[in-house]
């Protein structure tokens, strides 16, 4: 069979370069839009230099970890380096820190656009929905496709130069190392701000969401920054990569090239399609940017499905049973989107009934919201469950370990459109920013009016973009468990031991690692939430501090301290982050090390799939609370002031570090020990106490 | 090698005997204590009729329930009665039928002792601790010494008489139905009442909690008693019966006479360790009744130690290594019932932590609750994970098949104390209605103040037997997949198919079966607390009713209609009880049809993995919630009528339904979802979608 390899890589760059140079020319493009407003331009230049305070901070801390890991890596990994083959450590190491690198360098080239676009987005407001929701959006897409160009581009000058996949897992797993920080990191300063900002604003001096007194407001917007742009992308950025690396893991272990190139004609092919899609969304002066977000999606998916379609027919070797597998995936990401909006979306009866229960006391509100955010969880679970099983019937025809192959490609089917689903993401963070601007600089009533017309698709949007990357991220990790197992055997073949057939969880071992792996999500996230709530804590009494002792600031005479909440925000995420990371890490090396491979695919499967069940939970339940205390505030049972309003915000403070904390970084934390336990197989199959 | 199994059959059934008339001794000891107030004996007569009322009306759903099945049993349970062998099926739903039959004799007699007690118990608190504690322990103990006694003496007539072990499969089942029935149902009816009654009473009205004014004061003592005597009662007879059956499954297909014996032994010695241990309770005039309560706890394991090493030492073929894991389940067991104290006991830093978080307001109580709520999931889940590696560890060099019968062992080792920790558990509620009644019957600050220490004791111990019970179904659900395997390789070999090794993960049909299995617990208890809270809300409206339609309530002048409210309760529990325990078993029927005895296997662990960690989550942080209230009420954090005590009261809100509704009736759910597939795993294996 004719070696098409070299050309799909080729192709790769190519579009990849294309993604760059469409996202050069949509960042010219806002950056020419103009800001008149000079308040503004002051609060928007705030909120820029904030986040950057983070991000580099946050950088800082990552290059001494990276630095640490690398050395590690370099040392031991894949297998101790005084074994021999140390180009491979060496290479491995590279790229565990090309990994880290591009995904901190769209990072920071997002949040400079949605940065940039806050302040224009506001300013074009006043002139209608039209210009805004496109300065929004394509500051958003800046973003979505830097992070899919970057891992695309990645992956495939990994693998070229190295020539193996083991050293891509390196790659894969400084993505995730970035994205534990960024997600975790940036969700805990989010809701540091967010919450401390609420609580001593809203509920202590009943002064508006925005109100530039509050010296968190600037901290609550560049939060909205750091966690929804920059670390989004890095989640996603992540869960790209590692959805590519495993098929390719895989697809070497099977030692064929055509399902080699399927990945990344597939990832370069969903990156046209997102191109296509950002390139013709628009919304009219009257229209509905909801609906707009939506319909680009939907018609990426169908670019997608018809160029992977044509495809596959016409490259040899390409098979129709990978292409269902693929679009398998990306129809279950598509309906796990819809019912998460579902459960999440303020029209619908959910949010309803649990607003209604918040009349009856806060008590009924959490209770209420807490049910239907487990309830939430069975459909994307079953829908991940149906999905996995379809790919594997239809692939397992194809030959010995196509199966799990064909599970990996339906995860690269659901990550097709990532590009798309990041740009609507981080549109979001970027309309929430301008309706803030939009109140400070006093741009008056039919302007907020607009920003939150466009504020509120945001949010709509997010719930399913939320839903659709735990869904991408279950996937893919199932497909992870796949790589795993072949590096484990390839780490034993050349020990001269009997290869792993397979985690039976009638086997001790693995029912050890199960009921342990099974915890850590629930120990991870709830070190995460604690972490919040200490840090906001201290952020509380910053601002009361401020308020005591800078006279004239309650009559805004004077002007707040910003700098000093970023700065406890930003120290406080980092310091709670930490400890949460190492102990999943942690935990995953001492399972390794006590019991064996084999315990460890337990441990991978237990973490999977409580991890699935909590983040799908705290993200729901986040969004409904969020969304019923917003449908009291437009007049719903009683409105503003009332008893159900009052429970309601207790609600939605609860569900603030719930969806934008811990359950985003759930994932993440899924992903890093996945890899970690891929990383690390080689010394697990040489060394442990019971395996 | 001589068969000792007649004799172990014999002294099982005359241990049996002794429990009985040990425990009729106490009832005409407790008996014989006098009320004098008259007060007292009126409402205690009161709370007596309700309670008779619920379980008369549950026993009667129950029945058509339960004659239902039987006739499903009849039919197809374990193979279609057309298939010839109609005899297995005949004593299979003769069996269910036991079984159920047994579990509601206990828990009616159980609630007949308990609702003698409480009387007594609060008349004999004017003379202080002594008598009191004494009538509160062996009123609860009756319970604990009927729920051990019938439980051996079913299981062993079911097996002489039945003579396999499928058979005893039905039994089982039985009590398992009946408890999902008395836990699910019980946990609403209380929750419900106690909900109802704190939110119109307490914090509308502001009259004291057992106030005779409120019309739900009454179901509020009654749903103590058929909650937490009844129901936990019925849980742990399950759970008793599970252990004890999935060991003899195994044995008997291990073919081994010893290991068949060594069930019988080892339950039979801790029923009599149990019985010193409850006969040698005591308490001095001054003393501590927590102490008292914990260290019959300890003397009972050690005697069951000693009794069983010396059984160990002198029976021919009982092994050491099989006592070493009963061993480890036991102190395992401990263990947990210890870390749980840890999370949850007032005078340890967690709960004073989320009463210091109150202090910020009511979503930080959540919050924090929260996480401490997942974070005391670890140590019990690792617990369990070592406690079963051990045990596999300890056995499996005994033979093929030896490693999960030594799970079993465990799991009945754990058991092994379970009448000494039922009559913990019961001495609870009895002591709580005994302060109930010293407050409505006016007995004095001092003879409340006795009754507070007695309550208080109960509180804590109800920790840590919810902990131990727990972890006790945690390991019996292990063993019941080794019996759920071996049952379906015995329908495999029928059918001339070859046998299943085992459930690997990598496999697609255990895979589905597992992430399905794992979002069950999720949404049986989100819909148990849902019906918690939609039947709260048609009492509540009742008690506005009746305060707003009779003449006097509120100044005392006229009497509430107490019926009213304990119909509601009744009903509302039976009606939102059933789809949650529809939603379980239809679900397993589905996986199983669908995707084959592999899929069933995954769901079982899947189940057990997400149950265990969820059922952890909720008693705890329920456990720790309830704590935190008392202690802010007992003056921390400014005491009561501050802002950390509202906030407080609302974790106290949240907290009820998980600890006492959806937490404990995850374990009576995991355990329905294992014997419905061992029951119907014949049917799987000859017909099933993908299978």
């Amino acid at each position: 069979m004719q070696n098409f390899l070299p050309l799909f890589y080729g192709l790769s760059f190519l579009t990849a370069v294309i993604a760059f140079l469409f996202a050069l020319y949509l960042f010219l493009w806002v950056r020419k839009r103009k800001v008149e407003n000079t308040e503004i331009e002051r609060i928007s230049a705030l909120i820029k230099e904030g986040a950057n305070t983070f991000l580099r901070r946050e950088y800082k801390l990552l290059a001494a970890f990276a630095g640490g890991v690398a050395l590690l890596i370099l040392l031991i990994f894949p297998r101790p380096i005084w074994n021999g083959q140390a180009l491979e450590n060496v290479l491995t190491a590279l790229a565990y820190l090309a990994g880290t690198a591009l995904s901190a360098l769209a990072g920071k080239i997002g949040i400079l656009v949605a940065t940039l676009s806050n302040g224009r987005c506001a300013e074009a407001a006043r002139k209608g929905l039209k210009d805004a929701f496109l300065i929004g959006f394509r500051g958003g897409s800046v973003m979505g496709l830097l992070v899919v160009g970057c891992s695309l581009f990645g992956v495939a000058a990994v693998l070229l130069i190295a020539g193996d996949t083991t050293t891509l897992i390196g790659f894969s797993f400084g993505a995730s190392s970035l994205a534990l920080f960024a997600k975790a990191g940036g969700g805990i300063f989010t809701k540091t701000a967010d919450v401390s900002a609420d609580l001593t604003g809203k509920v202590e001096l009943g002064i508006a969401e925005d109100d530039p007194r509050n010296p968190a407001v600037i901290a609550d917007n560049v939060g909205d920054n750091v966690g929804d742009v920059a670390g989004m992308g890095a989640d996603l950025f992540d869960s790209n990569v590692a959805a590519m690396t495993s098929a390719l893991v895989i697809a070497q272990g099977l030692g064929s090239q055509p399902a080699m190139e399927m990945v990344f004609c597939y990832a370069l092919l969903g990156l046209l399609a997102s191109i296509v899609g950002i390139a013709t969304a628009r919304v009219g002066k009257h229209g509905n940017p909801t609906r707009a977000l939506n319909s680009s999606t939907y018609v990426t998916t169908a670019i997608f499905l018809v160029l992977t379609a044509i495809a596959t027919a016409i490259v040899p070797g390409f098979s129709w049973r990978i292409w269902l597998s693929s679009a398998t995936g990306l129809i279950v990401g598509l309906i796990i989107g819809l019912t998460t909006d579902y459960f999440t979306d303020d029209t619908k009866p959910i949010v309803r009934k649990v607003a209604h229960a918040s009349a009856s006391g806060p008590a009924f509100t959490i209770l209420s919201g807490t049910s239907y955010g487990f309830i939430s969880a069975l459909p994307a679970m079953v829908g991940i469950a149906v999905s996995s099983l379809v790919s594997w019937q239809l692939c397992a025809p194809l030959g010995d370990g196509y199966a799990i192959y064909g599970i990996a490609m339906a995860a690269v089917g659901m990550l097709s459109i990532v590009g798309m689903i990041i740009s609507n993401d981080a549109y979001g963070p970027i309309v929430d920013n301008a309706r803030g601007l939009a109140e400070m600089g006093g741009l008056g009533e039919e302007t907020i009016r607009v920003a939150d017309e466009l504020d509120s698709a945001g949010n709509t949007v997010k719930a399913v973009t939320k839903g659709f990357s735990i869904g991408a991220a279950g996937l893919t990790v199932i497909s992870l468990l796949g790589a795993f197992m072949s590096e484990t055997n390839s780490a034993l073949a050349a020990l001269g031991k009997a290869p792993i057939t397979g985690f039976d969880v009638m086997l001790p071992t693995v029912f050890f690692g199960l009921l342990v792996g099974a915890a850590i999500p629930a120990v991870f996230s709830a070190m995460l939430i604690l972490g919040v709530d200490k840090n906001a804590q201290r952020m509380v009494a910053e601002i009361h501090r401020q308020f005591d002792t800078i006279v004239g600031l309650k009559d805004g005479d004077a002007m707040p301290d910003y700098d000093r909440c970023i700065d406890i925000a930003t120290k406080g995420a980092l310091k709670e982050l930490v400890p949460a990371g190492l102990v999943a890490i942690i935990a995953t090396l001492l399972v390794g090390f006590i019991a064996g491979p084999l315990a460890i695919g337990g441990f991978l499967v237990g973490n999977i799939v409580s991890g699935l069940l909590l983040a799908l939970f705290m993200s729901n339940s986040g969004g409904l609370w969020d969304n019923s205390k917003k449908y009291v505030e437009a007049g719903g049972e009683g409105g503003k002031g009332s008893a159900a309003h009052k429970a309601a915000v207790i609600g939605d403070t609860v569900g603030d570090p719930y969806k934008d904390t811990a359950g985003p970084s759930i994932n993440t934390q899924i992903t890093v020990v996945s890899l970690v336990a891929s990383l690390a197989s080689g010394l697990f199959a040489a060394f442990s106490l019971f395996g």
